[in-house]
């Protein structure tokens, strides 16, 4: 996918919020703290508590850039069906690159908060409701162009993005990866573009 | 799936894991205190300290002893591959029982320490391979038996484990259902058992 997150913050919300982003990174839900986010931001920490009344507001804020960052930069290119769906199973890759790995876990780490959270549970439906939108476009688009076989391009792109979440959460929350290639497999038999 | 957890603790360290299952429950892991454990054990809560190092190695223990009550319960009949299946799809159901719902959400927020903890991954990499290795052993029975027809069943239960497992994500980080029957659909054109 080929992203850099947080790359050009502009403004101290923004810096604010990359910093959040790199502690969370660093350290994990768990261990992230006002001195820990304080770590990675430039500035002094009393400035954070000036732009957010509480570590939640803040942990929100980044999660929302986070949702706008990935919706900028998903490999999503209408025109290009085809290349867009192989660039999404780059998730399917083990050697996934560095800074998309750290996206992905800071991404899952989050989710974790939703079940009980019901601020985390409205930007996670947003994020979800676009990619899902994305995803029922470019298999519609492939069927069009021939080049996706699929019935029911609706119910194919639910079920890619369901399963793209799947996938997400199982590379970063196990140390199996012998699935990885079987998906990327059966991805294609489900857009008839296998061998 | 139609199962209770934690219902029977048999001595003193199950009960304070059943208390725990039941905090994270009704207050989510970000409320997950000692205090909160305690409301919920009918003992001295200095007992729990007896048993357990620390609220980490407690929660630990407990996440084991959810994979290990998930093995036992799930609806896993190898001599009846299309009732399995169907069983585990109720994971694809809104109306899905209360407790089950329960059970999802505390797995999906233990999930979400896994990224940087490796004892939540090591736990979560076990269950995920007794759960891809019960889907892989279903498909293949259901293919030998004529009630599936599934090119490579290997294939297919590896991306059926991806797929349940997106969906017990999506369905407890988001506030959108409308994917459910798609997806339900979806699998039963995977294993050819869709009109």
């Amino acid at each position: 996918m080929n992203v850099e997150f947080f790359d050009d913050p502009s403004g101290t919300r923004e810096e604010i919020q990359a910093a959040t982003y790199r502690a969370l990174c660093e350290h994990g839900y768990a261990e992230l703290t006002l001195e820990t986010i304080g770590e990675e931001f430039d500035k002094s920490t009393s400035l954070i508590y000036h732009h957010y009344d509480s570590k939640d507001e803040l942990l929100l804020a980044c999660l929302s850039s986070m949702i706008d960052q990935l919706e900028a930069s998903v490999a999503y290119d209408p025109e290009d069906p085809s290349g867009s769906i192989d660039a999404l199973c780059d998730l399917l890759d083990p050697d996934l690159d560095r800074s998309e790995c750290q996206f992905v876990s800071a991404l899952v780490e989050l989710r974790g908060q939703a079940p009980h959270h019901e601020g985390y549970r409205e930007q996670l439906t947003r994020g979800d409701d676009v990619f899902e939108t994305q995803l029922i476009e470019l298999v519609q688009t492939g069927v069009d162009r021939g080049e996706f076989d699929v019935t029911d391009p609706e119910q194919t792109g639910k079920t890619l993005c369901t399963l793209l979440t799947g996938v997400m959460v199982r590379r970063t929350t196990t140390d199996n990866e012998d699935w990885m290639i079987d998906v990327r497999e059966e991805i294609d038999a489900m857009l008839g573009t296998g061998k």
